[in-house]
């Protein structure tokens, strides 16, 4: 792995600060390695410190890299924090930016760090986070690989009586099967009128015969996750059905021939915003186009209608236009796609066929 | 549903506050029965209303609870919390309550509600998510019913040779046909040296005679979690593997003995300590006995050996001593067990034998 704490170091003296608290869990399991740090302080000129409690001590020191491990003894809960604070305090750092502090601690540390400036900078994280690294890319690339089978099950098993979450149950076992660490987040099986909500769950209704089944999933493969929508039908589509499918399906690959590095995120959303208007269903795509994944399912950059960042290579974003009709139901199709300098690349690619 | 937002607003009086700031999105979930809103305003004299962002909005609308759903356009992301501001000044609060801030969002109120004192009171939710009622008992039983079937087939399946991974692709799957929601944290299947490690994870590794599987897994079900742990072992245990598996043994026993009403936290986890430290095994229980569980996996209150609260009915714990050997292995048992009157009754319920 490359050393990524260094990374963040290098950005520190650009931002004019002598130290970093990562507070985020995530976070630190990019900087070190290890999920299950409590604090990882990151002075610009000293070694970084990646504070533990006892419960993931040993395997801290067995797991985290590029930097010491300290022990932090549980005694009201926020023993971590008074060591940062101490170390802050003996390395005399002054500017020192952070990832994202709960107001409370926030508060205690301003309060026990009088002389110390403390500033929000979860830029600095993000900006190395949204471009992937090659082990990144295999490792999504995995997560991808084992959520492309993860459909391909849906659609071999989803008859008419079965319920919502025995596909779920399918879905899961075979992507388990395959090595994927578990789900990146609740798989959505939602069909007939749930499937008019972007986030429409999973119950234990039965399926039916021509209605939308929208089916959102995504594997976690070291850490790292895949997202993943296709929308089913079993039966024939009527004909506004089929209508909708289709605007979905050329609005998804509209936005992708649009992405690649240089590219506004707000240009590609509106790729996609105006074929669904223009088939005269443009208030019913209710979210934005996309999202970054990692690892975390949603990060940044996010694809809105107004985002100005310029997408890099080495981004990897989703690709999801959906069209949500109350009442009548729903249908979202998503890839997960890296950014690339020319033309981007699908990481899931599953079939698109509405019928099942 | 009761009207939990009246029992939030009846509590806001004590604690001379004019209105509260729901943020978390679990206690959203709580009030309103939705997840997936913004933020929640529940002022103490007026109608409380849940921000939704577009994508969520006609979910909100069918499916909240006590309060009205407002939409949110998305504009820079802030939205939400733009319109609380300009609600609580409308409303004309002074005080205002909210359960937890990120440091921004909270420097952010301060600046725009200079008039306004605001104050971190998530013990004001606490104080009533502690106390589960009847309908989220239903629920977690349930849960536990079904991670008990999960475990039942852990039990059947494991035999040298198997992958942890695909240990855990058979428990899964085993309670998501039973109608689980998900799980509500990684299946931990922690085999060998890595069964040392509390958080040992799930790999690839093969499960040999002979050694210690500490399997962790849990339910959910409507949004409730279940949490159970057993060890398990293929073969003949060693002299001092039983030695240890039956000081674990004996520790949950007794905590679980000394669970009722009335009895302090610390208490509880003195007792497990106590077995341990006496078997020779004190330095190698590196964790607390247990934490509350319900919505979230972890919640208060917790067991620790400093936890100066007094369990109530209606509590609902973990019971998970544990004894991890770095280089030798680890043995962890772990029930959830729900705080009555005159004692505890444990709801998840499975085999306590070591041999599989």
């Amino acid at each position: 792995m490359t050393n990524r704490i260094q990374k963040l170091k290098d950005s520190l003296q650009s931002e004019n600060l002598d130290g970093y608290i990562v507070a985020n869990e995530t976070n630190m399991l990019y900087f070190t390695g290890f999920l299950g740090g409590a604090k990882l302080l990151v002075p610009a000129k000293n070694e970084s410190v990646l504070y533990v409690y006892g419960v993931n001590y040993e395997a801290a020191k067995e797991i985290a890299k590029d930097c010491r491990v300290e022990l932090v003894k549980r005694a009201a809960g926020d023993g971590a924090d008074r060591k940062v604070a101490a170390q802050i305090k003996k390395l005399e750092l002054k500017q020192v930016g952070f990832d994202a502090l709960d107001s409370s601690i926030f508060l205690k540390f301003q309060n026990s760090l009088k002389s110390v400036k403390l500033r929000t900078q979860s830029q600095l994280v993000w900006s190395l986070r949204k471009v992937k690294d090659k082990i990144e890319l295999n490792y999504m690339r995995k997560a991808a690989e084992i959520t492309n089978e993860g459909i391909k099950r849906a659609a071999e098993v989803i008859k008419p009586g079965m319920r919502e979450y025995e596909v779920a149950a399918e879905i899961e076992y075979a992507m388990r099967k395959l090595g994927s660490d578990g789900v990146g987040f609740e798989t959505i099986v939602a069909s007939g009128s749930c499937s008019a909500f972007p986030h429409g769950g999973c119950t234990d209704k039965k399926i039916k015969k021509g209605e939308f089944i929208v089916i959102d999933l995504g594997a976690k493969y070291q850490h790292y996750c895949a997202d993943l929508t296709r929308t089913f039908l079993v039966g024939e589509p009527s004909q506004k059905q089929a209508k909708i499918y289709e605007t979905v399906r050329k609005a998804q690959q509209r936005a992708f021939e649009s992405l690649r590095e240089g590219v506004k995120a707000k240009d590609a959303d509106a790729a996609a915003r105006k074929i669904i208007k223009q088939a005269g269903y443009g208030k019913y795509f209710v979210h934005s186009l996309g999202h970054g994944i990692g690892l975390d399912v949603h990060e940044l950059p996010t694809l809105t209608s107004e985002g100005k960042d310029l997408l890099k290579a080495g981004n990897v974003v989703t690709d999801e236009p959906g069209i949500y009709i109350v009442g009548f139901g729903g249908v979202r199709i998503e890839d997960t796609v890296l950014i690339r300098k020319e033309k981007a690349e699908r990481l899931t690619n599953a079939t698109y066929n509405l019928n099942v």
